[in-house]
């Protein structure tokens, strides 16, 4: 599950670890901070329940382990000292490090590959899913060797005119078909069957 | 209404007159060529009625005249002897050229600004909508002024991984707000209300 604005893209321009979003890119998750089901996960209050939150939710809920690039977590300054997540994750990266354990969240640093790094997570998720968070290059390094079976993409109704686009140079291998749609007036949920092209 | 992919094209790579849709663009299209309401506009008989059928139709019973740009309507050649329109054409262009009658479809060619075509436009749908049919860049003017009241994306679920966007550097000005979604397995369509930015 990711969130992409309507021109493509999941960070504005300029991000990096002082500007984790990319400038303008806050914006492309405005949808999330009044959503009941993002505020509980986040350890707030509050927020609405929408038809948003059930999408949410069912993610959440379906989630045993996580697994995220190294710039994204760098970015995020390792989410502070109550990361969301409360499952563990699974950090790709090259420079190797000690697990890291805050809260209800163990950060695991994995060398591996894409393949060897799934079937970590896999064993650690209890049956759930696994869910890759991005950034958008692990996204398309997964789909590039065919181990993402789906994607949903939180299409947000902005438009950045720049910035870091989720799927890049990826183009005609994969094959997307679209399975369920969600729509609010805040933002459109599309679930997609990700496959080999034929 | 338009048609772009899930990475934000309308055409792939090196398109032109010989070259319509560019490289690997037909791909964008391919939920239409097997709808019915599509082939019936485009005089062809058979095709499945589904619920992309019903999004087209409604969307060409709304239409009583149509805007496009002068490179859209060159690398479709005019569209042959039989264009699919069946109402008034507008074509912004630099030259000025005589109207042209073939079958149902009028061509007009206009070297106006977008908001004196859009009186045109207006003038002859007769109390219909005006559907701005594209290009992208004719899109992206019409919005830069503030003439564009609603976007229909039929978000096709290709990736091109390059190509024309639709929305190229257009960003933050606009505002989208999404008023209706409508899935299939072929493609999902989003209606958005557009307004300026606050």
């Amino acid at each position: 599950m990711i969130t992409m604005t309507l021109d493509g893209y999941v960070a504005g321009p300029n991000d990096g670890v002082e500007n984790p979003l990319g400038d303008g890119g806050e914006r492309i998750h405005e949808w999330l901070y009044a959503d009941e089901a993002w505020r509980a996960q986040h350890g707030l209050e509050g927020g609405e329940r929408t038809v948003d939150s059930e999408v949410m939710q069912h993610t959440i809920e379906r989630t045993g382990a996580v697994i995220l690039g190294r710039r994204m977590y760098d970015n995020a300054h390792g989410w502070g000292d109550d990361p969301p997540f409360r499952v563990p994750v699974f950090v790709l990266t090259h420079r190797p490090e000690e697990p890291l354990a805050k809260n209800d969240t163990t950060f695991t640093f994995v060398t591996e590959e894409p393949a060897r790094t799934l079937e970590l997570a896999r064993d650690a998720a209890g049956g759930k899913d696994v869910q890759l968070a991005g950034g958008a290059s692990v996204i398309q390094q997964f789909m590039r060797v065919g181990l993402l079976d789906e994607l949903v993409v939180n299409l947000s109704p902005i438009l950045l005119g720049g910035g870091v686009p989720l799927f890049g140079s990826l183009g005609a291998a994969i094959r997307l078909d679209p399975v369920e749609v969600v729509g609010s007036p805040r933002v459109t949920h599309i679930r997609y069957q990700v496959s080999e092209a034929a």
